[in-house]
C-alpha cells in the first residue's frame, strides 16, 4: 500500500451501514443508509502528558469554539473556568496499518486500534430457526473495535479515548448521546438516538459528553462528563502506569420500525434484537466468538497463493459489498435480500447482482433465490419489439426484468425500475435484455446448487428462454443467436448495457459482443436445465442458439484476430467484456462448454485470439498497464477488470505480467490515488479518477481469484 | 414589514416539523425534528412562456450539471437530447407577501400561493375519544397550500409548479419519490420516504421526478416523470388560456416507530393514521373544514386592536412556537406534550413553559397539567442547600426541578436534565431555585383553572413551599422571601437564572430582583392554594413570606429610584424583569395582589417607579428604542420584552412611545433584520443581531397582549 489512508468500509451484514475509517479528516464515521462516508470527527488516541492528547488523524482540529458560542452570548462564560485541553495528532511516519478482510487495525506509538468486522455465511432465514445462534452471530448488526495502550513505560495514569463528534447534529433528528441509562448494568455507551451505539464492557471505560473533544477531556469534574448538550462524545479508560490494557468496544446500528417505502419492511435484525442495547449487548457477550469468526475470514484470503496487491483489493472490495447489503423483512414475514448501489443506493440492481453472484452463491446461495423471486414477483414485464429505428412495427417480446427495484429504501412501483426512462439511447435507458439475461445467469447458476427449485421455476426459465429469442429474431430463420431488436419500453430508443456511462462499444446491446457472450452462455445453461428437465426439444432448441451465438460473433473476427464490439455495425471499438459470458458455463455445471477443444472451440479460440490481440497499450491497456475495458473509452470498470481477469487465467489459460502483476498494481494504485481514497472501494475509473459508481458493491467479482488453480 | 423575504413556520401542531419558507436562496423547506430550516431548493411558479418558467426565488438557481455527471461519466449521454428548460426567478419588485397567523400568501404576476397553517384547541387526549373528528382537526400532522395561475390573459397553456429539490438527500436516509402509486385513487403526491409527502387532490396535477427542476420541467415524455433517481420533484398543473385555476395541496409530515429514546414514545399522530398517505387523505378532505379554522385564527389576531407591527411579530412568534411541538404517546398510552426549545431542541425547558404558560393556559390547558406531571414523575430532585461559597457547610434543600427533560428526541436520564453541570456559576450551571418556582408558578396557574387537580398535588405543592422556604434562610428568624442559598447540584457553583448568556444582572438567582418578583408572586399563589384547600396555618406562612419578599425589594430602591439588580452586593446593572413576577396573580385568582391600592401597594409603587426610572436611553433602551433587559448587557430577550410590555401596560399602568410604538418598531426590525430572517423568530438579539435562541418558541407571551382592556 502506498499510503494507511484510505476509507473503508467496516460494515455489519445485511445491516446497510458502515464505520467507515482510514481517510484522513472529517471524512469518515457512522454511516447509517447513506451512500457517502458520514464525514464525522472520529477521535482515537491516547493521553500523551497530563491534558495533552494524540489522536490518529481521522479529525479536522480547530480551536474554534462556535458550539459554545451558541450558547454563550455576549460574554456569560463561567467565571469558573471551563475545562480545556490540548489535542494534537500522530504524525504521518508514527502510523502503520494492517488491513486485512475482516481486521483493520492502525499502530501508533504505545497506541493500538483495531475495527474488527467478521463476516461467514448468513444462514437461510427460511430454513433456521430465529433463535439460532449463527443466525444471530452472522446478523448482529455491530462491528467490534479493540483499543490497546501500552503505559508500561509511562510515568503516570494516561487515558485511552475511542470518540466521535458529528457535524451534522442539527441536522438530525436525533442528538448523540451516552447510553449508560438505557444499557444493562456494566455496560457503558455513546452514540446518537435509537440507531448508532459504541458500548464497552471494559472495566473502568467512562462515557462522557461535551461541546468538544477538548472540552471533554479537559474536565476536571466526572460529573460534568454528563453533560448531554454537545456533539462531542467519548469513552474513555484510565491505564496506570506499567500497565498495558486493551479496551473492547462493540460499534452498533440500528433503525426500528419501518425502514422501506413502496414495500413496506423492516430490519430483519429487528426481529433478533429489540433495540440497540441488546445489540450491543449480544456483541460483547459473544465477542470472543465473533473475532474467532473475523480470524477464520482473514485466514481464507490471507492463505490463499494471491499476491499482497490483489489481496487487497479483494479485501477492499468485500469490505464495500458488505456496507451495501440490506437483510429486510415482509410484513408476511419472509425475507428480502438487497444489495444496494454503493452511492447510487439503487436497490438490487440486477445488472450488479449478476457480477455479485459468484460472492453471493459461495457465502450465502439463498440471496440469489431470494432476489430472482422478488424480480420475478414484482419486478419482471413483458414487452414487444422493433427493429432498431422501426418502432411503428412491433413483434411479440416476452418477459424481462427491471434494472432495479428502487433507490435508497423507496421500492418503486411493481415491474418498474427506478432507473429506466423512455426515449433515449445512452444513459438512462432500458436495458431489457441485459437483465433477461443477467436473471437467467443468476437464477441458472443458483439452479445448479439447487436443481429442485430450478425445476419449480421451469416454466418461467422458458418464458426467458422464448424472451430471448425474439429479441434474436422474430423470423426464426433468421436468428444468429444475437440480440437484433429493442424493446417497446424504449419507446422508439434503444437498449443499453450495464456500461451505461460507456460509448457504443459497452453502452450499445444490440449485436454487441459482451452482450452475445452472456446470451451464449445462457443458451448453454439453458441447454442444460431443459435437459435436466426432460424438456428435449427446448434443450435442442437452446442448444442450436448457443451455436449460432458462438458462430455469429467467431465469424465476425476481423482481419487482425479481434473482435470488433459491435457485430456488423463497422464499429473500431475493441473490448475486453467480449469474453465475460465465459464465466458462467462452469457454474452451470456446464464447464466443458469452455474447453478449447469443445463444442464451442472455435469460439474459445476466437476469444482467447482476441483478447491477446487487445492486451497492448493502446488498444485495451493503459500506459500504467490498467486494463481499459474499451479502446475508444477512457472509463474503466474494476470490478470489470477483476472478471475478465479471472476469466482470461482460469478459462482462456492467459496470464502474465500484463494480466496479472503489472495490471494489479495499476488497479490498487487508482484505489490508493488520494483523489478517490474518500470512497472506499469505487468501480468506475476514468483516467485514474473514481468518477461514478463510487463506495460501490461490485469488487467482489474479485473472490473469483480465490478459485483459481 | 420592511421585507417579505423573512423565514417563517408553516407547522402543524404537534408534530415538531415545519414547512420553513420566505428567506430567498435554499434556505427553507421540509423540515421534520431539526433545529434550523432544512435548506431546500422550493419551486413555486409556473410557465411564462412555452419552456420558460418563472419562480418565486426560493432556491439558488445555477446550471451546474453536477447531478447528472454522478452517472453520465466521459461524455455518455444519450444521442437523444435530454430535456431542458429555463428557469428564472420573479424580480423583487413583482412579489407581495401578505403575512397573517395562519396563513401566508405571496403574489407575483398571475400567481398566488398561499400556506394554510390552521390551528385551534387541541382537545385533551385523556378526555376525548381517538376517533374524535376534532381532536384529528387539530393533530393532523399536515399544513396545507393553493397555488392560483390566472391564464385569463394567456394565449396558450401555461403549467403551474410547487416542487422542491433536496440537496442533502446522499446524507438522508430515504430518497425523494412520487407517491402516486402509494396513495388512494385520486391523489398524486411527491415527497421523501415515509416522512414527507406534498399531495393534491386537484384535477389535472401530475407528479414528477428529475435530476434537476430545468429537465423536469423540459420533459417532453410524460412517461419519463416517473425517473426516480434525481433530489428534483414536483407537482405541475396545466391552465388552459381563458382559465383561472386554484389548485390545493396537503404538505404532510409523518414519524413512524419510536420518536424519543430514554422514554420511548411514538407521535401521538401515529396512532390517528398508520402513514402519511392516510394523513395526505384526511387533510384533503377536510380542506375546507382546516381552512376555515385557519380563517378563524386569523380573525382573532385581525380583529385584536394591536397595531400592525404587533400583530406580526405575535403571528411570528405563534408560528414558531407550533415549530417546536410535539405531542407523543408514552407506551402506557398517556399523552406526552413537549415544547422543543427551537435551535437548542432541548425538550420542556422548564424556564421556556414558565414563559409559554399564558399561550398554553388560553389554548390548551392540559398541556400544562401533562407538563408539569412529567416534571414532578421523572424530573424532579431533592437537593441541600449551602451559603454562597461556603459549599462544606449544608442544610436542608427540598424539592426542585431539572432545567429541561432532555434534547432532540433523547430523554435524559431521571432527575437530571441535559443542560445543568457543576461546579459553575456561569452558563450551564444549575438553575433549581428558577426552576421550582417555574413549576409553582405554572401549576398554581393550572390550578386555578381545575382546583381539583390543584387539591390532587397540594402535597406536593407543600413541599414546593418548603424548599423555597429552606433557599431563603435555615434560619426562620433571618428569612426576607429572598433566595439566599445555593443548591449542592451547584456543587461549589453558583445557581443561575433562565436568562443564562447574561451578565450578574440576570445571570445570577442569589438575591436577584427578577427571581424575588416571581418568590413574591409564587408565595402569593401559595396563600390562596392553601386557603382554598382549608392549610390555613400554611396560608399565613406563605403570606409572611410573600410580604418579607414584597419588603426585601422594597426596602431595596436605591436613592434614584431604580432598584440594583442584586440585593445588598452593591450591582450597577438596572433591569427591567423585576417586574416580571407581576404577571402572574392573576392568573392564579389573585388580581388585587398587584393593586396599587392593595396589600403590596409599596411593592407594586416601588416597582412602577423602577420601570419608569430605567426605560431611558442609556439604561434599558436602546439608541433605536428597543428594550434592553439590563443596563449592563447589549444582548436582550424578545420573549422577556413582550412579557414585560404587558406587565407595564396592563398591571403597572404605564404606556407611551417607549412601552409600546417606537419599542415595537425596533423590535420587529429586528426580527427583519437580513442577517436575522433566515432563523424566522428569535429570541437573544445582541445589539440587533440574532445570536441565540434562534427559531424559537418562546415568543409566544405576546399573545398576552390580546387580553389587554
Amino acid at each position: 500500500m502506498n499510503t494507511p489512508f484510505f476509507n473503508a468500509h467496516h460494515s455489519p451484514i445485511g445491516s446497510f451501514s458502515s464505520f467507515t475509517l482510514g481517510e484522513k479528516g472529517s471524512r469518515g464515521g457512522f454511516g447509517l443508509e447513506i451512500g457517502k462516508p458520514a464525514d464525522q470527527a472520529v477521535y482515537i488516541g491516547c493521553e500523551e502528558a497530563s491534558g495533552v492528547f494524540r489522536f490518529l488523524p481521522f479529525f479536522e482540529y480547530s480551536e474554534s469554539d462556535d458550539e459554545r458560542s451558541r450558547y454563550e452570548v455576549g460574554g456569560a462564560s463561567s467565571e469558573k473556568t471551563e475545562p480545556q485541553s490540548e489535542i494534537r495528532q500522530f504524525t504521518d511516519h508514527q502510523i502503520s496499518r494492517d488491513f486485512y478482510v475482516s481486521t483493520d487495525t492502525w499502530n501508533a506509538e504505545d497506541l493500538e486500534f483495531t475495527v474488527i468486522s467478521p463476516f461467514a455465511s448468513v444462514p437461510d432465514p427460511d430454513a433456521i430457526d430465529t433463535s439460532d445462534v449463527n443466525l444471530r452471530l452472522a446478523l448482529v448488526p455491530a462491528v467490534l473495535a479493540t483499543l490497546t495502550l501500552d503505559n508500561r513505560k509511562g510515568a503516570g495514569p494516561r487515558r485511552a479515548i475511542f470518540g466521535y463528534e458529528d457535524p451534522h447534529m442539527l441536522q438530525a433528528s436525533s442528538n448523540v448521546r451516552r447510553l449508560d441509562d438505557t444499557l444493562p448494568e456494566g455496560l457503558v455507551g455513546i452514540g446518537q438516538g435509537r440507531s448508532i451505539a459504541i458500548v464497552s464492557d471494559s472495566k473502568g471505560v467512562v462515557s462522557g459528553q461535551s461541546l468538544t473533544m477538548s472540552e471533554l477531556l479537559g474536565e476536571t469534574n466526572p460529573k460534568n462528563l454528563t453533560f448531554a448538550l454537545g456533539p462531542a462524545t467519548a469513552l474513555i479508560a484510565t491505564v496506570e502506569p506499567g500497565e498495558i490494557r486493551t479496551f473492547r468496544f462493540a460499534i452498533c446500528f440500528y433503525r426500528d420500525g419501518y425502514a422501506t417505502v413502496g414495500l413496506d419492511t423492516s430490519y430483519y435484525y429487528t426481529h433478533l434484537w429489540d433495540r440497540i442495547e441488546d445489540v450491543a449487548a449480544f456483541a460483547l457477550k459473544n465477542f470472543e466468538n465473533l473475532s474467532g469468526i473475523a480470524e477464520s475470514a482473514n485466514s481464507r484470503i490471507e492463505k490463499s497463493k494471491l499476491s499482497q496487491t490483489q489481496k487487497f483489493m479483494l479485501n477492499h472490495a468485500i469490505r464495500s459489498y458488505y456496507g451495501s447489503t440490506q437483510l429486510l423483512r415482509r410484513s408476511s414475514g419472509q425475507p428480502l435480500w438487497i444489495v444496494n448501489e454503493g452511492e447510487y443506493r439503487m436497490i438490487n440492481t440486477l445488472d450488479l447482482t449478476a457480477d455479485q453472484v459468484f460472492f453471493e452463491l459461495a457465502l450465502n446461495p439463498w440471496t440469489v433465490r431470494n432476489e430472482m423471486e422478488i424480480f420475478a414477483e414484482r419486478y419482471s414485464y413483458t414487452d414487444r419489439v422493433y427493429y432498431p429505428g422501426k418502432p411503428e412495427t412491433t413483434f411479440p417480446g416476452g418477459i424481462s426484468f427491471t434494472h432495479d427495484m428502487g433507490v435508497a429504501n423507496v421500492f418503486s412501483r411493481p415491474h418498474y425500475s427506478a432507473y429506466e426512462k423512455y426515449g433515449l439511447d445512452g444513459c438512462f435507458s432500458h436495458m431489457t435484455h441485459e437483465e433477461l439475461v443477467n436473471w437467467l445467469c443468476c437464477a441458472l447458476a443458483y439452479g445448479h446448487l439447487d436443481p429442485k427449485w430450478l425445476s419449480s421455476k421451469i416454466t418461467l426459465v422458458t418464458a426467458c428462454f422464448d424472451s430471448m429469442v425474439n429479441r434474436d429474431d422474430p423470423d426464426s430463420d433468421k436468428r444468429n443467436g444475437v440480440m437484433s431488436l429493442e424493446s417497446t419500453r424504449c419507446a422508439g430508443g434503444a437498449e443499453i448495457t450495464t456500461y451505461d456511462s460507456l460509448d457504443v462499444s459497452l453502452g450499445q446491446s444490440r449485436g454487441n459482443v459482451y452482450l452475445a457472450s452472456k446470451c451464449w452462455a445462457a443458451y448453454v445453461g439453458l441447454e442444460k436445465a431443459f435437459r435436466d428437465n426432460n424438456l428435449a426439444q427446448l434443450a435442442a432448441q437452446a442448444k442450436e442458439q448457443a451455436t449460432k451465438c458462438a458462430h455469429t460473433v467467431a465469424a465476425s473476427v476481423g482481419a487482425d484476430g479481434t473482435l470488433s464490439a459491435i457485430i456488423g455495425e463497422d464499429v473500431e471499438a475493441r473490448i475486453i467484456p467480449a469474453i465475460e459470458g465465459l464465466v458462467f458455463p462452469a457454474l452451470f455445471g456446464v464447464p466443458q462448454a469452455t474447453s478449447s477443444t469443445g463444442e464451442y472451440s472455435e469460439y474459445i479460440a476466437v476469444l482467447k485470439q482476441h483478447l491477446k490481440g487487445v492486451l497492448h497499450k493502446g488498444i485495451c491497456l493503459f500506459a500504467n498497464g490498467g486494463w481499459k475495458l474499451s479502446s475508444t473509452s477512457d472509463n474503466s470498470w474494476l470490478s470489470k477488470i477483476y472478471l475478465s481477469q479471472y476469466i482470461a487465467r482460469q478459462v482462456l489459460g492467459i496470464d502474465g505480467d500484463e494480466v496479472t502483476a503489472s495490471a494489479d498494481d495499476a488497479h490498487a494504485s487508482w484505489l490508493l490515488d488520494p483523489q478517490n481514497t474518500y470512497w472506499a472501494w469505487s468501480d468506475q475509473i476514468l483516467s485514474g479518477h473514481a468518477v461514478g459508481s463510487k463506495y460501490y458493491p461490485r469488487g467482489v467479482t474479485a473472490w473469483l481469484w480465490l478459485s483459481e488453480k
